[in-house]
């Protein structure tokens, strides 16, 4: 296990405690190097980096997924991680319905309704 | 003139102190109600509220549009706001480059290549 | 309320007599002003404007959003909506159809389930 | 020549005069065969079919196209097209304006200035 | 039946044995022409062609339907269809996996959770 | 230097020898880890892998990019690098073409493009 690895693992599991083992497991047979990599490079290189606080990463994270509009699980494990991170339901809803501005009306009714289900959930 | 409009122009006017007359000059023959709606909605609705500071709502815009990869106006437009507004050049590139990860490597250079093109014109 | 809402919830309801208030319901706790500034802006807006009429603009709808192809739920909305206000099967599905040479086969085609399950519900 | 192809190149000449030859031309070495299958298919079946007019079709056509946001020679084309065969500026900014809605501000913005640059061409 | 169709139904058999009649059903009532252009267009034009072998071909869709996001069913269909004219398993999950290079990580797990679905029924 | 990152650089110079370094010198003031993440995940990582040849991981990006529509020059450096590599203007203008069935005649006609250009400068 490299050093990325490592806090790729960490890091990742600072939004969902069971998110590494959940998602190594999902990829063991099909093709493991999908869930090292997901570790590897958006966990261990790209978020561990210093300018911006981990709380704004996700909310920019939320806003690109609820205006990308395809894919919902993704949304939904960043709206969670963005709650466990110390986010609050009402900075996620707030750049939920930004996104109605630049992806569409439809986009942010799709994003809103994930973080519906998740704040139910929660 | 409504109330919605004029506190647009003013926020509209804080990313770009041109960009509202630009705009309604911009579409005053083809269509002159896309200038009206976009200072109203965008600027004089959603950007006015609370919850979410406007450094981070640019920042948000800018991983949207950088994610979306079909807006370069746009996203020239926002980096240039959020440099107005006290966003960093750091911050900005941060989140530019978290977006390979979201939207793949291509979003990332295009938009960086825009952020580029703006630092150096500033 | 204001006139934009009054004249939006007239005009969303005359797609679907029952959407105005399911909207309202739906997003009450989780982010109210979405179901507001979705009243306001799409139906006490830009709907309520001349020059094209309502069928025409349902079409253009159904297009966009088969063509977008991550809308599903407001595609089968406005599939709904058009039949409701007079848009036949046959240019529902024409439109759908004619969304392949733009958008690919796969759009067509997920676009028509959708409408093949509206219809058959209807 | 099948019939479909010569049944083609009518119905595309009558959006733009010269669109056949010139796509025939512009693709002869590279790829003549894209030039054929385009008159074929999108022009020889989908636009000659009945159910909804021809202007209705380009507005349509002009709803994706701007929603897509990522085909601009082609929207460039459609408007050329639209007016050609009848559409008047209000209903293409209409359209191009409801978009707006569903794809987002940048979407019809970037639409509209297409729209503007056809119109002065005119 | 036309020549187009006739080797369209065959090469589309040769990915589902079943699928022409499926999609046939599927869609003789609300819209059989898009059964029959699907056909015609994509099987009995496009993948018809020489220059390509139609394993690389199918590799080459299922980047794409991977990259767009949005096309489920028919990266279900096309995996389901790559097995069948013999790419192995190995070969659909490296491509796959290279789209989140070009396409993002979410849509790379999409598109592998798909894959891991197809894989698991065969 | 790490072996992830060497690796990349040979790799990425099989498709232009100039490439490592030219996208290392666009970067290096605005943000010189998107070049070094470029050539380390992509490069060093994915493109590295055994079970596709490279020939045919080009094709496949060709189709990924040419259906994603907002990514030409990208696009444009992967035709180049195709044929740098060893495919044929044939097997590069088939998948272009393909593209048209699963993403559209815009996108496949706008690719298409992109590929006369590249061969007419070859």
């Amino acid at each position: 296990m490299n050093n990325r690895y490592l806090s790729g693992v960490e890091k990742l599991n600072e939004l969902d405690p069971n998110a590494a083992e959940a998602m190594t497991e999902q990829f063991r047979e099909v093709c493991p190097d999908l869930a090292k990599y997901t570790i590897e490079y958006p966990f261990g290189d790209v978020l561990q980096r210093e300018g911006v606080d981990f709380k704004t990463r996700e909310l920019a994270t939320i806003a690109a997924l609820t205006a990308m509009g395809n894919c919902q699980p993704q949304l939904k494990g960043h709206i969670k991680g963005a709650l466990n991170i110390g986010c609050s339901q009402k900075e996620i809803t707030e750049i939920i319905l930004q996104m109605s501005v630049y992806a569409g009306f439809p986009a942010a009714i799709n994003g809103m309704n994930i973080a519906k289900e998740v704040f139910e959930e929660h």
